[in-house]
């Protein structure tokens, strides 16, 4: 068996105690047109119980696009909640205080903008920046493999990365700087292991660049977080998460020279799977999420959402959303699972699973570092490719009923359609007023001003992360910002 | 680590290959209002896709009264089926082939007649009686500790089913001739240990009482069946199914030595625990459910029952339903779970909480035989001042707050009431007239002479069971051929 939960290589755990000393972090991402709607949500959430706040942002704010941007049109405040400035930011989190919360931010292209704009909300609070606490997703290279919202090329999106990093490091000790996330690479169809391999290998590279840079491994490592799917394979999920501890730690120790145990540490935030839910027949995703749900438990993660059932059909509903969060509280008070780290340590099957996920990871791994980086093997398509691969087999099963999916190649039956939640179309004209609201009340001179300076500090060596919370301070637009950075980077187009 | 699956004492399954050979039976226990009602439901189920049948009677069915004695007013349809006579069993199983099914029929007091009933039907289909195939509950002295349907004193109630032992063996070879039943030891709040070790001590008195009769252990031992309760404790849930398994091997090997390995196999169903279902948040159900359906399958079961999300509430719908049809269903085909047989084998914590429950459940069991066995134990009040404690300390832990109940005692909120399934306030009349139509059309002289023939047996040592047969083709009803039993035997009042 592979050492006691919180031992080097912490296959069992990276506590001892596991849960019965904390509980992980529960918390659903949400996130939806205004940010006043989106506040809202949020504390209807904080009275049913999650511990930990999730944002969702739309579109257009991912991309570094106001909501007034042409391109923005039918994409304001549809996946997510449309930020465009600190008047918005401020909204957003109205009545909740940022020293009393953890909240993760799923953003990646503009990560540095929206971290800027949360610490200028929380400096406006009075609260002590060395004790907020919380994540930004800021993991772009999944974006160019799986996810898609990228906007500078990769080299130039790893600089900032790597400037965030060390910012953090000094400003925001308690603040994990990112989120390193297989998530989105099962979503688009890998393997376990594939998932394994590509999130660690992106580990790799911004270790790489960081330490490129000037960094100590033992300075920012302790903050790197990572962000992993629970999919349907009960047992191959457990045994992914605890190959991926194992794996990671043995990594930052023996390839980076870690000593501070705490660099060695995979804290993982776990998703149950959207992909794996269903349109047909919903009510089964309750069932799905459950079980996916348990995997994350068993396998040790330290913050879980739980998807809604109905996820697969829009934004999911106060009603479906309480109930998504009382399948965690279900688990965590009542079926005695937070009281054993680790239950499947010494079991047979389960170890022998794990190995065996290990070990094709690392494969995986020395492939591309064979090929000189991840950086180098996305640009090759090496990752797309193989998740290309995969996703195709996994449609082929379902196709030939090799692999049966309830109410959809089996167990099917006639359903009425559905009402779906709808975002106010009304929306993204009252966004639209926003910015320009707060284009037209602002210093103009200020705004010219930082936006120079930033695009200054972007053309030279110097951290831009100062340089983007001025601007942000200035009132500047996400948009703004961006777009003097896509001046001095240009844009990312894949062959 | 305890064996292989497959390998004595079969701690870890009772076949090699387990899942991967075969599921277990879905088997969705329904029934309520008339046979006609029941009849479109078990269609309904099947079309849904259960494996198997499972068979609720109503109370007065249970307490061998007709639907038209003044005690069963009220109670007719209620919790299950009303069936009076072969009449009524014809009705109840209308167009569905008995010899290509298996049914599960959970009556105690009155398991012989009804399993007549049900012969009488698939011999007038044509069905070869050594192929059918299912279950019968008959398990008398449970009733006695935790579930209260009982008619007869104990001595006569367990003369009756060795009687049905030896009848079956001869002439229902694919039958499994009891159901020893845990679920309401359980479900009456007793400990998992408790539930592994009176359901064992029960196991034990039948045994001795067939060896009593007669009967060589070979002969009836591998049709004796269990049935157990998937409670809320994940893990515990999986190492008491574990420990009963192991346990009870022993038991049949070393204490009553059994040479056929068939003997020593405990093969079970379960259900899920209805007791931890709740009426607020009925939602919050399907959780629980689906977290003790994984425990059952990762135990071993050879046959589940899952709650639906409204048990708490009423007969469930024809929605929530198929929707606990799905959970299985998802389990089966969608997390790989029955991929490996026994999935914590080998796993430090498990195979020590299996170990730590097999030696509770012995001490218990010893306890019991230096009383002088489950009969004398029961009489003397034993199991039931054990369980009492255990349900009260239970109730204690909820008040306290101690053990958290969601949506009870923590993460309450304000609920409309719900509309509950209500059995139709007409079918007590149309069920009554129906027994007085089969009265007023048989053969009245037959009547008389095989309800003489069964009280001569019952009064003598010569097997009930093909008398019980006779009246039944007679068409004697299941209160008349009841109340001759209870002029031979009397009837028993706890003290």
């Amino acid at each position: 068996m592979s050492g006691a939960p919180g031992q080097f290589p912490f296959t069992r755990g990276i506590y001892p105690d596991m849960y019965r000393s904390r509980l992980w972090t529960m918390r659903q991402y949400a996130g939806f047109g205004t940010a006043e709607e989106s506040n809202r949500r949020y504390r209807y959430l904080l009275s049913q119980g999650i511990t930990g706040l999730s944002v969702a942002f739309d579109l257009p704010t991912q991309m570094g696009m106001d909501s007034d941007h042409p391109l923005a049109h039918g994409e304001v405040g549809r996946v997510g909640v449309a930020i465009c400035s600190l008047a918005d930011m401020e909204a957003l989190f109205d009545g909740i205080r940022l020293d009393t919360v953890t909240t993760s931010m799923t953003i990646n292209s503009t990560a540095a903008i929206l971290l800027s704009l949360y610490v200028l909300v929380a400096k406006r609070q009075g609260a002590d920046l060395t004790k907020l606490s919380g994540t930004i997703q800021n993991d772009i290279l999944k974006e160019y493999i799986a996810r898609g919202t990228y906007i500078y090329p990769p080299r130039a999106a790893m600089r900032i990365i790597t400037d965030l990093f060390a910012w953090t490091s000094r400003e925001l000790p308690q603040w994990n700087s990112i989120s390193i996330s297989g998530y989105h690479i099962r979503e688009a169809g890998s393997t376990a292991v594939q998932e394994v391999a590509f999130t660690l290998a992106d580990a790799i590279a911004y270790i790489e660049a960081a330490l490129a840079a000037g960094l100590a491994i033992d300075d920012f490592a302790p903050r790197l977080s990572f962000f992993f799917n629970a999919h349907n394979d009960f047992l191959e999920e457990i045994a992914k998460f605890r190959a991926a501890r194992s794996l990671y730690a043995k990594i930052v120790q023996e390839r980076f020279g870690a000593k501070n145990p705490k660099s060695m540490l995979l804290r993982f935030h776990t998703q149950t799977s959207g992909a794996t839910l269903t349109a047909q027949q919903p009510d089964n995703n309750l069932i799905r999420v459950t079980l996916q749900a348990l995997a994350a438990v068993m396998g040790g993660t330290q913050s879980l959402h739980t998807n809604s059932r109905d996820e697969a059909l829009g934004l999911p509903s106060e009603e479906s959303a309480r109930l998504a969060l009382r399948t965690q509280q279900i688990l965590a008070y009542e079926t005695g699972a937070t009281a054993t780290a680790d239950p499947f340590g010494g079991s047979v099957h389960l170890e022998e699973q794990t190995r065996g996920i290990e070990e094709e990871a690392r494969v995986l791994i020395d492939r591309i570092d064979s090929m000189g980086g991840m950086l180098r093997a996305i640009e090759q398509g090496f990752p797309q490719a193989r998740i290309e691969e995969a996703a195709y087999e996994y449609q082929r099963q379902i196709e030939s009923g090799k692999r049966i999916i309830v109410g959809v190649n089996r167990f099917q039956r006639e359903e009425a359609p559905i009402l779906v939640f709808e975002v106010d179309a009304a929306l993204e004209e009252s966004q639209r007023r926003r910015v320009a609201e707060v284009r037209a009340s602002r210093d103009a001179a200020a705004v010219v001003r930082t936006l120079d300076e930033l695009e200054a500090a972007a053309r030279g060596p110097e951290n831009v992360m100062p340089r983007i919370l001025a601007a942000c301070e200035a009132h500047c637009t996400v948009g703004e910002i961006s777009d003097r950075l896509r001046a001095v980077w240009g844009e990312y187009r894949p062959q």
